[in-house]
């Protein structure tokens, strides 16, 4: 099961070459996080963030193609490892048909002062509903 | 021979966690690969942007430790491959002795519609000159 | 008649101080006034920037209290004055019954040179509709 | 006695109409408020946010003109009022003689749970020392 995000391209997303600039992308793939915990485990980051946090490790992402203002994107995330304190996601950003970003990234659930922290069994055990089959 | 950039970790790069929100690291990535055109190649992005871009295709990037409000950090860049219009490029950020992020990625030469376009000659010869030895 | 948007308050607004950093409000106000545009005027953002821009020439900002991760803001949007090629606006945002925010500002309509250019009659005709009543 | 700080126009602040986009100023403001704070009043934001903040409560900016990539800018800041806790500052953006921004704003010294504060002896008669004649 993914995770679905819908991202309209806005005004503050572009540059001066009128595409997506791409740090700008990493903020919105940290919105499709931030909403997959909320609505997807029901671990909403502002609760999470009160003793601890998840910061990415590692991410690795391609932009087969340039997104543009008003593009409606559709980002799609699923889990494709679940360790003791860390979770591996995939996701794609569509626009119709064409892909428009793919991206593969780590996160560890931390306590406050940084220390990787097994997940609470309620959270992986969600996580575990978004696995994909075969990845 | 490597490009060096410095950047002080201010408070608008922080998060509530109180350290580097990782999509902030990729506008310092970007102000990075700015000023080695700028200072390095002798190519400033608002000349290059007059007529084109030099986008980013692909990068992965690694965070082994948190970066911290205050903490100097020291950018090295070094051009790994030079093709016909792209360009890879390594880069890593330290604050001293301390590894706080790896990146390597491809950033393509492209005209004012998206196309891709082989390096000037002058901008080629230079990136030679910042490509490393064993890599 | 106002307009009304609605943004939670994300990790990626707040800074180390666990409220969100002023600069990010005004990302928050941008999107608004280009959510305004599109549904409001019926005048997109992606739209309009083909041939033109719509730059903020002042705005004035009063934050009487400070918002936290995952509050709920409601932004209203009233047009205070219509110009030739000009439109002031107030916005407020509150979380319940709390402002959080008061701005007003004034929008150009610019030509892509950068010259005021009078409103098109059908956006001018709009504008008014969500003019305030005594301001 | 004014602050003086220097930005030039980046990438990352322009915006597809090539200017720079006024959201991404008031990043470079509160830059230039951090600078000030650490090199003019040698109390950096990353010591005063260990049990505290200085949050901006309200702030009015005009863009007399608009700044595009590679523009070099000039910040000056002048404080006009000292408070118990708090302190108004005024600031201009010139590149060359043209003025591209004026703003003034008020800060506030605040507690780790946002109460106002009186100014530490050292930070105010520091704050005097760059109070402009008359404003």
């Amino acid at each position: 099961m993914a995770f679905e995000f819908h991202q309209k391209v806005l005004f503050k997303h572009c540059d001066p070459a009128g595409i997506v600039f791409f740090p700008r992308y990493f903020e919105i793939i940290n919105d499709c996080v931030e909403a997959f915990f909320d609505q997807g485990l029901n671990a909403p980051f502002h609760d999470l963030h009160r003793n601890g946090a998840v910061p990415t490790v590692q991410i690795q992402t391609q932009f087969p193609a340039p997104s543009r203002h008003g593009d409606e994107l559709v980002f799609q995330l699923e889990i494709t490892q679940v360790g003791r304190s860390s979770a591996d996601y995939k996701m794609t950003a569509c626009c119709g048909d064409e892909v428009r970003l793919t991206t593969s990234a780590t996160l560890v659930n931390v306590t406050a002062n940084g220390r990787p922290e097994a997940w609470p069994d309620v959270i992986r055990s969600k996580l575990t509903e978004f696995k994909g089959g075969a990845t």
